[in-house]
């Protein structure tokens, strides 16, 4: 049985998809808090809003919000990936994944990563994966995710 | 200066983008030595194959053919996503990259990476990452990329 604290986090912090009205509730710096993102126009927000919505379905990005606040405090995103690979299968890539410091310990990240596992598995995808630092396996795979190998990378910037 | 070896390679095993002619060519067979594969109708096979295409130069598959055989030998694939992070950013993710296990030893893959690469450089990425195993480590490090993390994943099917 869902304890009463519990019923209240899930009520005061809903999770939804993100919406263009979230750049003002400070969406754009709770990403900050993962990676460099400290200088996004409304118009460039609008058009890259844009861009992702043009692929429905196969790109989900969804928000927690705090309704006391007003504010975003959790966010991740899944794309969906189409391959001749698997008889014509498809990837869910999780990314972006991001709780603000001041939300955490109220499993939000928990739940922002099993949303979109499972959008992923309602868009039948045969795997989710994501790449991460070896200090948040613990935290995947208190999500169900295992490790499974490393991740190679090249940066242009 | 090329030598006359590498040169007559490059003429006889040119990369381009995968066309739909290449189904016939073996190019599902070359996938299956990479993962399962085995039952692509010609119709599912051209289905995915446009709505890949749709997505232009979002999704690139690039293959080599050996003009001698008149079969596809390597393959690989990189998709753009499109970020808000990084001042709306964006990732080309490499998948999907094998040589055929009778034509290696001659570059073939480290010329499909640099394709791959070069693609996500042109489309303006400000990186791009793959996900391995540790033996292919060394493989990739040849061709540019560095070790970063960890990938986590959970199979559906």
């Amino acid at each position: 049985m869902q304890s009463h604290k519990s019923a209240k986090i899930e009520q005061d912090f809903q999770i939804r998809k993100l919406e263009i009205s979230d750049k003002a509730k400070g969406f754009i710096e709770l990403l900050a808090q993962l990676s460099i993102c400290n200088s996004v126009s409304d118009k460039e927000f609008e058009e890259r809003f844009r861009e992702i919505s043009a692929l429905n379905d196969d790109h989900l990005i969804c928000v927690i919000e705090d309704h006391n606040l007003g504010k975003i405090v959790a966010t991740g995103s899944v794309f969906i990936e189409k391959k001749f690979l698997r008889n014509c299968g498809k990837v869910g890539h999780i990314e972006d994944v991001v709780v603000d410091t001041n939300a955490r310990g109220k499993q939000l990240g928990k739940r922002i990563v099993e949303f979109l596992v499972d959008h992923a598995r309602s868009m039948g995808c045969y795997k989710v994966i994501l790449d991460c630092s070896v200090e948040n396996k613990a935290f995947y795979e208190k999500c169900g995710l295992e490790h499974k190998g490393i991740q190679m990378g090249k940066y242009f910037t």
